[in-house]
């Protein structure tokens, strides 16, 4: 992430990075305060076997797709609606509208759970564990609407 | 794909995927015209031993989401500018801003080919000649970019 | 509706249906946590006497899309500005914009009651009773504007 | 519709009805050019056995509202991206955001056809021939998906 | 105005004209509520002297131009960004952009105290007296100018 | 107007003032070109015994605002679809949004004949000739539906 | 700045100004209520040896076009979201899409701080002392990544 | 500029220039497809005496912002509606919106010529040549305006 203050949005990964017993690390970034070490990081990354990165950002948010145009691995990027932000739509844009050749996996706005479940599904592409807890995640998402469907039951007996 | 008529975009992921030798098929598949066949389609995709699923969909673009919202796979969004769409930011909402649990991978507006290279890229993670090719193909980008200043370089001297 | 955080909007139709004494089911339903159980769903409200449906649902809302998409009946889509939707945009823009077939009767943002008023406007078509009370409701509209009147007056002579 | 340039737009509207054998009306109306006439026709609806109203109007568009506050009968708004309308969100948002009481049941911009199909399926609700042809016409639809496919079949063959 | 929600708006208009010593009325109106009753105000206005109409309303705002179409008066429009607004975008649109022939004088979202200036200086191009006291008013505008200097020059000492 | 490509959007106020008999002087003056001068031509207006100024002008679209910003007189605003506007969005928000205390009456988007006929609105309150004349301009309109329906039954009876 | 209300976003411009040992002024200039003296301030910019000229406004803002089409010294605008604002929207695009031949250099949405950023550099490229203190500033920037990073790694110890 | 394509805009900086005659060179920089090249070229630009940086880029625009995250140089950025760009919109924000601490001094759509003037008028600050050709531009200016009326002129005796 590019500063402390998105950590609010993006730890939301982080949970469930744990929840699904993935290891992670935690950077701060930035494409516009410390551009060459972001390219380093980025060239960093296959070398320190990571597989899949996260990159959340916010207004005219560069680092997800400056970290896309130097390795070779799937950039997921989260758009932020940080306080520099246009109502998020800087956010989803400069990360959205990669040219080709070049693409970020982007999610929703603030979307940081998201990345992660989407992390997650292709890391199971390869690990039969990993895919077998998302597989009971998964499942847990119908549960949900069953006992939603008990709470409009009481709602509907008042 | 939901109709022939986004093949034109379409088209552009499948010779991306030939180039990197990647077998694939393609379906067209409605959300709205055969909702049932979307479900068991999506349901059958792990069996079949598919690993990546890209859909493209314009105007009120339900497609890729319905298909996320039942296969564990990872599913690639293209929202396609297509004639019923509001020069796409219906296409692109319909997909980008999926609920906490259900992700899609969305990339640019008929960004077909780097949905395909996004594709590549994941399955490129546990495969190590996928890998191999698309470096070359990054490599490639770069080359472009000399090309691109030889180009200038005759514009000046006119 | 998609969760039970879309009550506090949805609520709304059901004290109009209640007010207009139309018999009406809550349910909670989620074409992303639970995409087969919505076609199922929609595939058996015919046979259960179903007249009109009315799906809300904010965000990337599929709900009323794949409802409309299986049944015949007509569905009326309420866009949510949920608490993950742009503004409401993309609610509205990924209800509002169905492809050619499969349309939905979309209502303002967050217009539950509207979509119970027009529920009720479809099933007083065919029946008397209903139109008698619907038509008294909308005469009582236009008292409104008389008590309106009523309040600037005062307002004046301050 | 509010003027013959509109025609071209909502003749979609009238084929439709022809296919499904409605009887039906055409009117130009202009809540600008001649608003008294157009609350004398929404008054007189009724008496003449009209069950449905399909509006369409581009810009600052009234027509769909004006009639909907005159007449009990459902209204269905299409929006029509108009020579005057900035990319058809003037013409949407004018149809779409009714005040509480007044709902206008909004299709897709330049979604004739879809309001005639929504037209068809209310009328269906209490008419069983109309139902059955409706029924049929959405078989059709899922037909298309298999025609689709075997275009794409051909495509992949090449 | 359309409801007495809008007087928080609509008295800078009536502050204004008092301050001006402008006679006028007030009266809640609504397009969708009363549509007939809009019609049989504006055809009445000029029979009552009135030389102007300020008309405000949120969201699909169909009153200013209504009456526009009735009335030969110039009608000044206020778009309100009313609690079902979204963000003032519907209310804006649904009163600028009226078709050939009947326009709206547009002002400024929420800006009922634009309006009754406008109003004024309409009124003012008959009326010696009024003009008058309008070139006060606006050589009372660069006199905050002034003002607002002193305070920033306070600002630098600090 | 700012620049002479806008005057295939300006002469329709020219061609209506024609047609209502309305003298009047087209000039182009730029805010951006040359300030001093446009602040010296709104200071000369009333002088010079003009009633209204209309004023048009594309993308950041000053040239309304600066005129209304010197003389007492109402100042109507064209904003215009010109080469370098953003779908015309940037010339309708910079002649709109004015600050409390200088309003422009704003038109639709390239509203060049909205803008005459609101100029004539205004002139016809104080002069009886113009009143009647835009009182028959205005019967004529509703004349135009007539035509339009009788067209449309022709269409009918293909 | 247009107003006083302004100050609370343009004193970031004035704060960093200071840290920069760089002179200035504040004044408080409206294009709307005082537009002569605008053109005359810009006026005599370059005789009392000013280099850069910072002007903050919101709604339909016209102080930075107005500066930049007297003086032919550089002219930063900063967009501000203003009480009278749409999101800003209004204000961005009436600075931003000034017509060719007289540019405002943008900043970001109440950006004063990166206004003053933007002015520095420009001094510094004819003032070897200044340059020297805006690298010491550019070095810091990437210092606050190092900072973040403690910080997050605290974050994953908790 | 990023590629061969953004020549057609950005040839007008290029026109301007040599009318200026500022020396000048152009170079194809891509911060997706060679972002380490871009960090270096930027590193390098003030030992090469370069004084300020135009950079022209369209969709998710991140040249201009990468190159003044390096460089404590001023970069102007040109949002260029390029084919993959939405209506230039996501160019713009991307390019505007940058975070405290690096400006890019961002000028219209397409306004590669604006561009190319914002930088004669930095570079006229320390260059009194230059400054003495820039007024003769800006006189040039005002003269179109005399021009364009001479043309009205000629309208209205048509």
């Amino acid at each position: 992430m590019g500063s402390v203050s998105d950590l609010k949005v993006m730890e939301n990964a982080a949970i469930f990075l744990d929840e699904m017993n993935i290891a992670f690390e935690i950077n701060a970034l930035s494409a516009h305060r410390s551009p060459r070490q972001v390219v380093e990081y980025a060239e960093g990354l296959e070398a320190r076997a990571v597989k899949v990165v996260i990159a959340g950002a916010g207004g005219a948010a560069h680092l997800p797709g400056i970290i896309a145009a130097v390795t070779p691995l799937p950039v997921i990027g989260v758009p932020i609606k940080s306080s520099n932000s246009i109502d998020g739509w800087d956010s989803i844009l400069s990360i959205l509208q990669m040219p080709s050749g070049i693409p970020v996996a982007t999610v929703a706005l603030d979307g940081a759970r998201n990345a992660a479940i989407l992390a997650v599904q292709i890391l199971a592409l390869s690990d039969e564990e990993t895919m077998r807890r998302f597989r009971a995640f998964k499942t847990g998402l119908a549960r949900k609407v069953t006992e939603a469907n008990e709470e409009l039951r009481k709602f509907r007996q008042k």
